[in-house]
């Protein structure tokens, strides 16, 4: 079942290392079937070498599990807390990307410094925050979902598809599989760019509010028009 | 037609993924034919490893497409205002490699801080003033071109082939597309060493000037002797 | 003799490279079989890329060379000092990797400052003290194992496989050669990403504390349960 | 003529971009043979991959070209004063790789803050003074030599085989140009590594005496005992 999806979420997970997101198998992507309300994840410990689409794990929206003989990837509740609050999205991708990483290690936010920001992320890319004592102990992978949910009250999943977990790592997510993966790079990359920015211009504050405007919106909504 | 201009445009375009330059199709380069006053340029969105020779895109000085099928580049106008405004420029690259970004995100000019910015570059490489909510608004891509033009009112853009636009990336030209590829790299080179140069001792100032002059005429005007 | 450990040791050895973990042949990898007593480790001044498993060298945990043509590794009394400490540990990996040395140069500890480190490492990965001149002028390879086990004293090795070496470099060590490279490169990574997360937030402290149990707890010892 | 050394010669500068030091054609190595009297370099301009050992260059110490057909590269002049001042190197290598030519821009001395540095280097790699108006004026390339020289007035070029051009790049030598380049990579990786020491602890002095003594007379000079 779910031949295509599986598919996408198998090319999903090996475009993982191919792009330098992760060391061993420090990464997972998954994808959803909103007509089914069936997810397709990664399962559990397998090396992304070795991992064949027979062992993808299917699984409803309650978690439980549909087909699959390995245990699904250990992140599963949080994919799902996100499929369930973000009805747009299609594909989750969660590594511990470096540079991403370490600004989930500050507890930082990562404000739009840049048009390459705002080609994707129309703002700043938030950092949740930390979680608490009673969250970490009970359901703490769904809870990490929780947490996310919490920090986008105010923000669109669809502008902003990625977030920084506090002293954990990045999340990202996508229309599909495969762009949620494009948004992991990207928000990896832009990681990168601002460490380097803030660290040239301690100073700096975000790129001014009609340039982010005209870079996402030239890509994003009903006149789009952009390519490079 | 053009061919051999296209040829020359495919290889450079093709050269910014093995030069590190770029992340999926953040980047285009286009060249010149000066007597037929005609611009190739990659099209929109193809990415490098599928594009073809066929694929590029002909335009004259006044935008207007000559041949292709696909759209050029949505940073053509920025293209074109170059070549129209710095009469001894053959090709044209655009890219948001790392390093430079970083350095344009913080609005600084990269002083010339050792020979091997001064082989290349005579002197500063400069980073445009932000763009206004008008130029933004209006014709953005096209006021891209103007600010940097307005930047190199007191440069020679052959002395210092290359600038960063504020809050988004470089663009670096050359006397044909390889040329400007290969000052592209020399920017993102420069760009990663003047980085670490000022974090290792904030108080430097720019290359002594003598020093600026010896180096980079050797090896560019009438009296140049240099090779390595 | 020990044909199945000096597999596991070659390949351990030849892993070094392969995860980016050395300079020419700045590093080792040994193995030991605890019931037998013996250590087999890489051979001094080989490259791995002519390693082959008849020049592994045996020792006994005296020092003593049992099996071996070339001479073992000049560190090779570092490898028997933690051996004979640490009596559940399988191998031990030893790099100058530039992360972990440049934490090991400054003389700090590497506190856990996200999941990624508590993943693997309960805690703070300690820098020891400087050596004094008598340690260094008399057996020092062995009293650089002493330095370690001082360390330790109040630290579980099973609970932190790795440490900073002051003013050198990183050892790392796990249950076998194979996990002592897999902990080499988690420390090598979470080195290079405590580092960006200082600079991004000077005043960082530690991560939670309930967090690093949960992610520590979740995946070492009796309630374990975690796979990616 | 000198075969065996063309091929030595070649070889090392193939090795150049092996191990990432140079971008294009940013690097040139040379060796000589002391009883002919007699240096080989590398020609001006031409691309690693294409060099052969026939389009190497023949020098006597006067620098007047004894064989080849093509220029030899500028930084000629340079290389003959170090092989004339420094009687017991054989090879010598001019880069401008990143991490060097930063602390080269810095105008800062690489102190030795481990025992990676103390394996090759025997203390501080000391950055020349900047060169004045008239030595960059006047036969600059052999001006270049001669600062290098000045600066080791009182350090000896076997116990510190590299050393940093103010706001130029690194020159390293060996006894040949195999090891030449050896000691250029390592000067390289301890650049990188110091840079992030003082950024981790802007305190941090030189490491301790007696451990720079131990490791660099336990892998040179008559008590040497050292392999990895």
């Amino acid at each position: 079942m779910l031949e295509k999806l599986k598919q996408e979420v198998l090319e999903a997970n090996l475009a993982l290392p191919k792009h330098g997101l992760v060391t061993f198998t420090w990464g997972n992507v998954s994808g959803i079937d909103r007509e089914k309300g069936l997810v397709v994840i990664k399962p559990s410990g397998v090396p992304y070498t070795k991992l064949t689409q027979d062992e993808l794990v299917v699984l409803d929206l309650e978690g439980n599990k549909v087909e699959g003989e390995l245990n699904p990837s250990s992140d599963t509740p949080t994919h799902i807390v996100l499929y369930k609050a973000f009805p747009t999205i299609g594909g989750i991708v969660h590594t511990h990307s470096s540079w991403a990483t370490s600004w989930a290690q500050a507890g930082r936010d990562i404000p739009a410094f840049g048009t390459t920001q705002a080609d994707y992320f129309y703002g700043t890319i938030p950092c949740t925050r930390p979680m608490t004592p009673v969250e970490i102990a009970h359901d703490y992978e769904k809870e990490t979902g929780n947490v996310i949910v919490e920090t986008f009250q105010d923000i669109s999943p669809e502008q902003i598809p990625g977030v920084l977990v506090h002293s954990h790592g990045p999340f990202a997510w996508g229309t599909d599989a495969a762009n949620a993966i494009h948004n992991a790079v990207v928000l990896e990359e832009v990681a990168k760019m601002a460490y380097r920015t803030v660290d040239l211009n301690p100073e700096i504050s975000a790129m001014d509010r009609h340039l982010l405007d005209k870079h996402f919106l030239r890509k994003h909504g009903a006149d789009a028009y952009y390519g490079q």
